[in-house]
């Protein structure tokens, strides 16, 4: 990803909720690597992932124009919730730029807990 | 409104989108005073306010922690459309940031045009 | 605050990066009601508050139109940090809707460590 | 790019001051391709290009997850000005989503029109 205009504040650094974007778009695209769609999901398996707790440390700005990679990692999974581990790094110098992890419940359309264990999980588990 | 860190860019100023929100908080503030809430044409009515077109002219850059307000007028309203014009005026120097206007088609769930005439333009009339 | 279009996603919720937009909120209003504008503190003693952490818990979503109230507290205070927390509420059913907390360093604008205990401690203290 | 969560909004749309931001990445990577880095031009020749006015026709609603082209065309350059014109368009389906334009002034630091005739007009004559 680079860093646009957008994403930057004032102080010249890409402002701090903007991190979790890019927490959203690894997960996404990790999803989408290992053979899951997460649109498909929602849409067709009436599946939603909602965020319920996220925790980052900050450790050094990301600033305009700066490419930027995003590591992502499933590091837990039940079978009511998954988390995703996440590094932000700077593409060229390979600083670290953040770090964070988000827990997210697998619910269906009116909020409950969804089973997801016969649908979803073989997918995960065979990575 | 007040200007908030995420609102501004790294040249300082708020960024050129942001002042897209600020019209939509114009016009929905306006339909609320004028005793429509347009949460409950989205909810109740099923009738939905897509932009279709949208122009605006930046004068003088808003600042971080600015008090800005926000003028909003509805200059033309048809069967099938209604057009807003803004105002975004700094609050203490009362300078005129910028203007601009949007146009909103009436349409129902599905993307048709929305005969609005029984169940809306009455109350947008009675003005 | 009320929940604005621009706010939600597409399940019809707030994002969840926006409460991190509601937390600066809340900060900056209330340092202003202690008597300091954190404007002042960067364009006149040229001190910054950059996010090292932060962390959030999700209890239940806003939606769109919700008038919100944000409360936030100062939880400590060092020499070179302080901790912020706050409780995000839907103003009108009174339900926590997220808490979290943002841990900030006190730092100059070339990113070094500020020694604010003379100018801006006694401030915080005096509450 | 593709279309984020954060992007779209209740409707299931993208949000419409959204457009505005793959407008900028929009012109940002056709001055790179030209070989101007716009970093470079702020931080280097200290030369600034402030939206002074914008438009947009929104035509078809891009949704989560589509994949979207934008292009990007310099459709007016004078001494103290340039225009872009942009089309968004679905990538698979090739349908038009968006059209638009900004208009921008070269600026210097302070804000004074900039002569950027000796330094970069050879630039963007010679594509």
């Amino acid at each position: 990803m680079r860093v646009t205009y957008r994403d930057t504040d004032r102080m010249g650094h890409v402002y701090y909720a903007n991190y979790l974007v890019w927490f959203e778009i690894g997960r996404t695209e990790l999803l989408r690597e290992m053979g899951m769609c997460y649109r498909d999901w929602e849409e067709i398996h009436r599946i939603f992932l909602p965020v319920s707790s996220c925790s980052i440390d900050y450790r050094r700005s990301a600033q305009y124009d700066d490419q930027i990679r995003i590591e992502t990692r499933i590091t837990q999974i039940t079978r009511a919730t998954v988390t995703f581990s996440y590094e932000i790094c700077h593409d060229v110098t390979q600083e670290l730029l953040a770090k964070g992890q988000t827990k997210h419940a697998f619910v269906t359309e009116d909020g409950k807990i969804a089973r997801v264990a016969d649908k979803l999980l073989p997918q995960l588990f065979n990575l």
